[in-house]
C-alpha cells in the first residue's frame, strides 16, 4: 500500500512558486463558500510517521487558508473524564462544526495503530477498531461531512536520515521523542499495523490518499489540491454522497406486533404500590452505592413513551430515590445552533454519564425514528440508517460498561383521551397540553407502527427495550424503578 | 443570624393544601413566561445543614415546576479537568442559560465552608472566596440574572432527632453518611463557618433567605413562595436591577495617552529576524516542556490590535513553534446560541487551557471595551462594568498559575491603508479585506481612546498588557515571542 510513496516524489521549486498562488486563492474561495452556506464539517484526518512532515504540511496550510474558520485538533493521552466514556467520546468532542474545517493529528488511528505496535491489542482487536473507524466516518458521510485522509509515509532509510538532521541541529533536537525513536527501530512492525488499519478503513466514502513526505513542495501542493478538489466537487455538487444500508422494512407478516401483545390492565393497588415503591427505590439506591458499580459501570436510561404516559412521573420516582449528585435529567428539547451544525448523535453524546452515575434522557436520539419520521421532519434516508448508527452507539456504550435501560411507557388511546382532558381541566396541568398533542394523537397509528419497528430493530441483547404497561401509573413507576434497580444489581 | 430559624415554624395541613392549587399554578406561569421571553436566568442556591430537608423540597420543586426548564446540579469532588483549571470554572460550566432554572447545590458555598471546617483554610481565605462569591453574584445580576440563595437551617438538637429518624429506618439509613456526624459532632463549628460565609455574602442584589427546615410544609411553602414572588417581580418589572461600579472614564490632564508613546519605527533586518525568531521559538518550546511548567502552570495569551496589524501572521509564528498538542486558538467570532444565553465571559472560561497548555485567544473578552464600546453594540454600563469583571477573572486566572499575556498590536494609519491596499491587489489577500474594515478605519480616533483607557484599566501587574509595535511585522513577531516565552521562563 505504501510503495507508491517510498519513490522520492518531488516538486521542484519554479513548479510550486508557479501552482501556488491559484491554488491559495480557490482554497480560499471554497472556504469563503463553505463559510457562508455551511452545508457540510470537513474533517481532515492527519496521519502517518513520525519525521514525515506532517506538522510542516499543516503549518503551511494554515497559511494558506483562513485559520479562523480551520481547527486544529490532537489528542494525547485521555483525560480522567474522557476515560470515564466510550473511547469514541473524545473523537466527537472535537468534530468541526459544519461551515468549518478540522484538522485532526492522529484523529481515531493513532491510538489503534500504536496500541497494536505496543502489542496492547491483537490483530483482531485492531480490526474490530478499524471496523469502528469506518462505520463512524460512514455515519459523518451520511452526516454531509466531507471526510479526507491523510497518510504521511516515508521509507525506513529517508525517516532515519530526517531524524539524524533533525537531532543534529539544537533548534530542532527537541522534536525527536523516545517514542520516535522506537518507532524507527520498529518500522517494519508499526507500518504493518498501519497497512492493516488502512486498508480496512480505505472505503469508497472516505478513502485513504498516501502521500509521501520527502519533500516539502510535493507534500503541500498533494495536500492542498486533494483538499481542493474534494472541497469543490462537494461545493458545486449539492448532493452529497449517501452510503446506502437501508434495507426495506417488513411488516410483520401476521399483522401481530410487539405493542398489542401488552396487557395494559396491569395494576397495583396503592399499598402495595407504596411499600414496592420503597423497596424498589432503596434497591436502586443501594445497587448505585456499590464500589463496583461506581468504579467499572454508568447508566444511561431512556424514556420514550405515548404522550401523557406519564414519563415525567415515573422520571421524578427514579430521581427522588437518588442523591443530586448521581444522575443527571436531560430533556430533549430543540436543538441549539451549536447541536444542529453536529452529527444527529452528538447532542445525545455530550451528555453521556461519569462512572457512577445515572443519565435519564427524557426522550431521546429514538425521537428520529418516532416523531422525525411520522412528522416528515426527517428523510426517509436519514431515519433509516438511524437504526444502525443507534445500535453502533449502544454497542460501544455497553462495551464500555455504560448500562443501556431503555423504557417506552405504553398507554390505550382512551386513558390518553382521559389524561389529556384532565389536564386541560387543571389548572397546573394546563401547560402540559398542546394542540400538538392532539394532533399527535391524530397519528395514532403512524406512531404504533414507528415504535412497533423501532423496537423490533433496536431491541438488542446490550440495549433492549422495557415496554411499560401504562393504564395504571402506579404499576408503570415500580416496573420503572424495578427493571433499572435490577440492571444494576445484575452486574454487581 | 439563625436565630429565627430556631423557632419551630410550621404550616398545618389544611393551610399547605389550601395554599398550594395557586402557587403551583402560579410558578407554572411564571416559568412559561420565562421560557417564552427568556429574559433572565434564576440560579437558585440552595445550600443548608444536613437533614434540614433540602433535597426533600427540591424534589418537591420539581413536582410543581416543569421539569424539562429546571436544571439541578450538584458538586462532587472536581475532576482532572476542573482541578486544571481555576476552582470558579465547574461553576461557570453549570450556569444555567436564560430562560431556565438552576438548583444548584452547595453552588460556590458549600466547598468554602467545608474547607473551613476541616481547617484547611483560616478566616482570611474563608474571607477571600466569600469576597469572590459576592462578586461572581454581583457579575450574575448584572448580567441579568436572578439570583436567590435559600440556606436551609435546623438547630442542633432538632439535627440530632432528624438523624435519629433517618437512622432508624432501613429504607433512609443510607442518607446519614459519615461527614454527616462528623458535622452533627461540629455543629457549632460548622454553623460558625457558614454564618461568616453567610454574612460576608448577605447583598441587596442577592440576598439570603434562612429557611427553618423542620416543618416541610412551611420549609416547602417558604421556597416555593419566594422564588415565585421573585420572578414576578423580575417578570413585570422588565428594568433589572443595575448594580453601580462605573466610575466616569479620566481622561490624561496632559493629553498623553500609552499608545502615544510607542516608536512604531522600531524595526529588524531580516537576517536578525531569522536568528531571533530561532532562537525565541526554541526557547518558547523548550520551557513549555519544562516539567515545573506542565505540572504548574498553563498560558493565556490574548491578541488584540488594530486591524491589519498582523495578529495571524504573529500567531502562527508561535503555534508553529509548537507541537499541536500543546496549543489551542479560539478565534473569537459571532456568538452561539448557547453562549448568548449566558454571561459574556461564559464563552471565554469554556476555552481555558489545561495544566502545560497554551490557550491563544485572537481577539478576546477586550472586545466588549473595544468594538462594542465603539460601536455602540453594549450599553455603556456593560462595557464600564466590564474593566471589573475582567479584572476578577484575570485575577482567578492568576491565581490558579495561569499565565496571562496580553499583547496589544499597533500601527500608524499610513502602514494600515498600505496594507488595505495590498490585500485588496493580492487575489489570496482579498478575503481579509472588507467594507467593516475602511469603516472601523474612519473611527480611528474612538478606538485609540478605547484602547488608552482599556490599557490604563487593565493592565495590571498580574496580567500586564504588551504594546507591541507593529509597523514593521518582523519586529513585532520576534518581540511577541520573546515577551511569552520570557513569561514562562520566569515561573521556571
Amino acid at each position: 500500500m505504501f510503495e507508491a510513496a517510498e519513490l522520492g516524489h518531488r516538486v521542484d521549486k519554479q513548479t510550486y512558486k508557479e501552482q501556488l498562488p491559484a491554488l491559495r486563492e480557490a482554497l480560499l474561495l471554497a472556504q469563503v463558500e463553505l463559510k457562508e452556506k455551511a452545508p457540510f464539517a470537513v474533517a481532515v484526518v492527519i496521519a502517518g510517521l513520525d519525521a514525515a512532515g506532517k506538522s510542516e504540511t499543516v503549518h503551511e496550510l494554515l497559511e494558506w487558508l483562513d485559520p479562523r474558520l480551520v481547527q486544529t485538533r490532537s489528542f494525547d493521552a485521555p483525560t480522567e473524564v474522557e476515560r470515564e466514556r466510550p473511547h469514541m467520546y473524545r473523537y466527537w468532542s472535537v468534530l468541526p462544526p459544519r461551515g468549518t474545517v478540522g484538522l485532526l493529528y492522529g484523529a481515531w488511528y493513532d491510538d489503534a495503530i500504536e496500541r497494536r505496535f505496543a502489542r496492547d491489542i491483537d490483530k483482531a482487536e485492531l480490526d474490530q477498531l478499524a471496523e469502528e473507524a469506518a462505520r463512524f466516518e460512514r455515519m459523518l458521510v451520511n452526516e454531509g461531512a466531507l471526510v479526507l485522509k491523510f497518510w504521511f509515509h516515508l521509507s525506513a532509510n529517508r525517516q532515519r536520515e530526517r531524524f539524524k538532521k533533525l537531532r543534529k541541529d539544537p533548534a530542532t533536537r527537541w522534536r525527536v521523542s523516545a517514542d520516535e525513536r522506537a518507532h524507527l527501530k520498529g518500522y517494519r512492525r508499526l507500518t504493518c499495523a498501519a497497512e492493516r488499519m488502512l486498508r480496512q478503513t480505505h472505503t469508497a466514502e472516505a478513502p485513504w490518499v498516501i502521500v509521501e513526505g520527502t519533500d516539502a513542495n510535493y507534500r503541500n501542493l498533494t495536500v492542498g489540491q486533494t483538499l481542493l478538489h474534494a472541497l469543490r466537487t462537494r461545493l458545486d455538487d449539492q448532493a452529497p454522497a449517501h452510503v446506502g444500508e437501508a434495507p426495506p422494512l417488513e411488516s410483520s407478516i401476521d399483522g401481530v406486533e410487539v405493542l398489542d401483545k401488552l396487557d395494559l390492565g396491569k395494576s397495583l393497588s396503592k399499598t402495595d404500590y407504596e411499600d414496592e415503591l420503597l423497596e424498589w427505590q432503596g434497591r436502586l439506591n443501594l445497587a448505585m452505592l456499590q464500589s463496583r458499580f461506581r468504579k467499572h459501570h454508568s447508566v444511561v436510561a431512556v424514556f420514550e413513551g405515548n404522550d401523557a404516559a406519564g414519563k415525567g412521573g415515573a422520571i421524578r420516582r427514579v430521581t427522588s430515590a437518588l442523591d443530586a449528585r448521581q444522575y443527571q435529567t436531560v430533556p430533549v428539547a430543540a436543538p441549539s445552533d451549536e447541536e444542529r451544525a453536529q452529527p444527529y448523535l452528538w447532542r445525545f453524546w455530550r451528555h453521556l454519564p461519569r462512572r457512577g452515575e445515572l443519565t435519564i434522557f427524557d426522550r431521546s436520539w429514538y425521537g428520529r425514528v418516532l416523531v422525525e419520521r411520522v412528522e416528515g421532519f426527517a428523510r426517509e434516508q436519514d431515519w433509516m440508517r438511524a437504526y444502525g448508527e443507534i445500535d453502533d452507539f449502544e454497542t460501544q456504550l455497553a462495551a464500555h460498561g455504560v448500562l443501556v435501560v431503555k423504557f417506552w411507557l405504553a398507554i390505550d388511546q382512551q386513558t390518553q383521551l382521559a389524561r389529556f382532558q384532565e389536564r386541560e381541566a387543571t389548572s397546573w396541568k394546563n401547560f402540559k397540553i398542546t394542540a400538538d398533542d392532539w394532533r399527535n394523537r391524530e397519528k395514532w397509528a403512524d406512531y404504533a407502527s414507528a415504535v412497533n419497528d423501532m423496537v423490533e430493530r433496536t431491541s438488542t441483547e446490550i440495549a433492549p427495550w422495557t415496554l411499560v404497561e401504562a393504564n395504571d401509573k402506579r404499576y408503570a413507576r415500580v416496573k420503572v424503578l424495578k427493571t433499572l434497580a435490577s440492571a444494576i444489581e445484575r452486574v454487581l
